[in-house]
């Protein structure tokens, strides 16, 4: 009998190189391929707009929302499609009942798209702006969490509407105690919204399996991405939101999809989560991501994959500590698969290796010596090894997945020492 | 040498049914698939999240957005990308600069759609809404023109700051002077918008070639999707918008593509287009568009192609005049491929072919005893021929693209005979 494929063996991306950006992009498994393929043919087959092809649709989306609603341990009716996570994050934002005057309190360690949005939205309804600092935390995630709440506690006004942070910073790796977020807020702020950023999470950390401490089910606005740590396609998202958010706040952008009647513009709005959804999107990706989620269901419980995770980011984290120059964001093994570091890199070493040879080594490189996190990422890519950079903190990336074998950290342990 | 396979050969969909909801979805081309299979192979290949694969990604997108411009008749920096024609008539609209008491006015025949969103706009705005009678000019494309010019002219006041209207009525299938309206707006009512839904326009009615009446240049939005006439995966479209507008309206729906910095939550906005796109898509579907809008520039001009398009709506609309009972909207042979019509089918016949048998058949049937269009849709689907009902008004639509055969037209007009 052939041994079955492995969930690595199903991803040539990671075939021709070294790869860890699983917090950009998740490689693309090719039986997710396949289904995508296999549901474009079906819609040929059957349709593409005739009574014949509507059931197939609807039970590929039926299917995806059920399997996302049980990955985030919540009813399939709180669950909106989205193209991608921005999505999900800023459109149930823009039908919130703000006042002029309301605060926005928002991490300071946000994605650029969804501060963007909040500036442009706190701009035109009169709101106020103002930040949590999360960044510093680098400690362990229980320290954290505590000064993520008291900080918290103390930021929060009679006029605080809107919280933002994300579930796993995207930058130093760090996890925010969402739940007890979402349970401080009910105790001492209870007007507030708490929008969500879940973009590194959903597919990475256990959402369902956590209980009363799951973040998805615990915050109003929910936004994740089923191209990065579920290894769907690129294009397609969804957005959890809470029962409150659904009775107060109005879709902004409207489509046939928001209708409860389709064919009529008087139309009310679906009274669940579809009200968020617009209009025609691409429901092959469904077919794709459902069977990504598949593959990954069948590699263990979401704990489980978490657990291997952080062996494998564990081993980066420890391998970066004994590279002379390099110095990691965090200062313990990280909680989940985001590996944020520095590394002092003289240009020098590049040099010489170059026509211009000759130059001494300077004792002490000054900053201006160094090559930035961008040109290293490049001379790595230039190996077949791919990270990334970051603009603030300007540093470098490198994610662990499931899919990660040690030999592959230990290559890029390898070059980075020998850049540093 | 083998033959070349015809746009026909190449459209699995139409290779077990006689299709004619092209107004729907269009049919996806097996070498548009394929091109979509390779690109996410590619994408897979070289990232997907490398430095490598950003000048792939680019080009994918250039190409469609250069091409698009050509067929659009404009510069590819008035081009922005979304997932459908809702989010493109929609998204450019919430941040125009709205004052309480402006006045919208929306035309009769507008997709729910995107009357549902002008009536929340409204609402949050302290807008008002008026409609615009257009759907009840059935005649000829310049008598409508004229009545469409002056009802706008008796309608506009110093408070009218919108004015929607589609290229191409979805319903009845009347075409609307869109330029000589933006022209008019311009003498008349400067201060207004003109929202343009292109949802059946774009593949089926000349843009560029149309010169000067060009509606999409002329339009301040003008919004497309690749799923219908140009026969591209679903998920994909385009707005087009002016530079006025471009200098005007803030992005609502923001994300990193917004951004001019992307890595920078306090950058400015696109000055482009680009402005109105938010995040992450799925860009194998652009790879996809650009084949079909290919081949379908093999086919002819957009001239020809509209030319043979309406040769076979025309046949259909003739041999419609010929059936009893049946009653086509529009009183002439129609601008494009919408052929929207009424059908008195009594349900004796259909009852006679059943159990029930042994009724007379009434002289003159009541309304009651009419199928409806759902009805009639749901009977020709068993025959394998598709067309759509329509709720407002309460009729049947059948289309017809290049790809139409003549025998086609036969075998619906037979059908449709039969149970009429």
């Amino acid at each position: 009998m052939p041994e079955p494929i492995s969930f690595r063996g199903q991803l040539p991306a990671l075939a021709n190189k070294t790869y860890f950006n699983y917090g950009g992009q998740g490689p693309l498994p090719e039986a997710s391929l396949e289904a995508i393929v296999a549901a474009w043919r079906q819609i040929q087959q059957l349709g593409p707009f005739t009574g014949d092809v509507w059931p197939y649709l609807e039970r590929i989306s039926a299917e995806l929302r059920q399997r996302l609603g049980r990955w985030c341990g919540v009813a399939p009716q709180r669950l909106a499609f989205t193209e991608n996570v921005t999505s999900g994050c800023v459109l149930p934002l823009w039908g919130l009942p703000w006042r002029a005057g309301d605060q926005l309190l928002i991490g300071d360690c946000e994605h650029p798209g969804v501060v963007a949005a909040c500036r442009e939205l706190a701009r035109r309804e009169g709101l106020e702006l103002s930040e949590l600092a999360v960044g510093d935390l680098r400690g362990c995630e229980t320290t954290a969490a505590t000064a993520v709440l008291e900080r918290l506690e103390a930021a929060l006004t009679p006029r605080t509407k809107l919280v933002v942070l994300s579930h796993l910073l995207w930058n130093t790796g760090q996890v925010m105690p969402i739940a007890a977020v979402a349970e401080a807020l009910r105790q001492h702020c209870s007007q507030a919204w708490l929008l969500v950023d879940g973009a590194q999470s959903l597919g990475s950390l256990p959402l369902a399996e956590a209980g009363s401490a799951n973040a998805a089910a615990a915050a109003d606005i929910y936004a994740c991405t089923g191209h990065k740590w579920c290894c769907g396609p690129e294009g397609l998202g969804v957005v959890v939101v809470s029962e409150r958010l659904l009775a107060e706040a109005q879709p902004t952008l409207i489509g046939w999809r928001s209708l409860s009647q389709e064919s009529s513009g008087n139309s009310g709005f679906h009274g669940d989560a579809r009200r968020f959804e617009v209009a025609t999107s691409c429901l092959p990706l469904a077919a794709g991501l459902n069977r990504s989620l598949q593959l990954l269901e069948a590699e263990g419980s979401a704990q489980a994959r978490l657990e291997r995770i952080r062996q494998l980011s564990g081993q980066l984290w420890q391998g970066l500590q004994l590279i002379p120059g390099a110095k990691t964001l965090l200062e313990v093994m990280p909680p989940a698969g985001l590996v944020s570091f520095t590394l002092e890199a003289p240009q020098q070493r590049r040099r010489s290796n170059s026509n211009l040879g000759g130059q001494e080594l300077e004792e002490v490189p000054t900053p201006e010596m160094l090559l930035g996190p961008e040109a290293i990422v490049t001379a790595l890519g230039r190996q077949g090894i791919w990270l990334r950079s970051l603009a603030d903190p300007h540093c470098l990336r490198a994610c662990t997945h499931i899919c990660t074998e040690e030999a592959e950290i230990e290559r890029l342990l390898e070059a980075l020492a020998q850049i540093g």
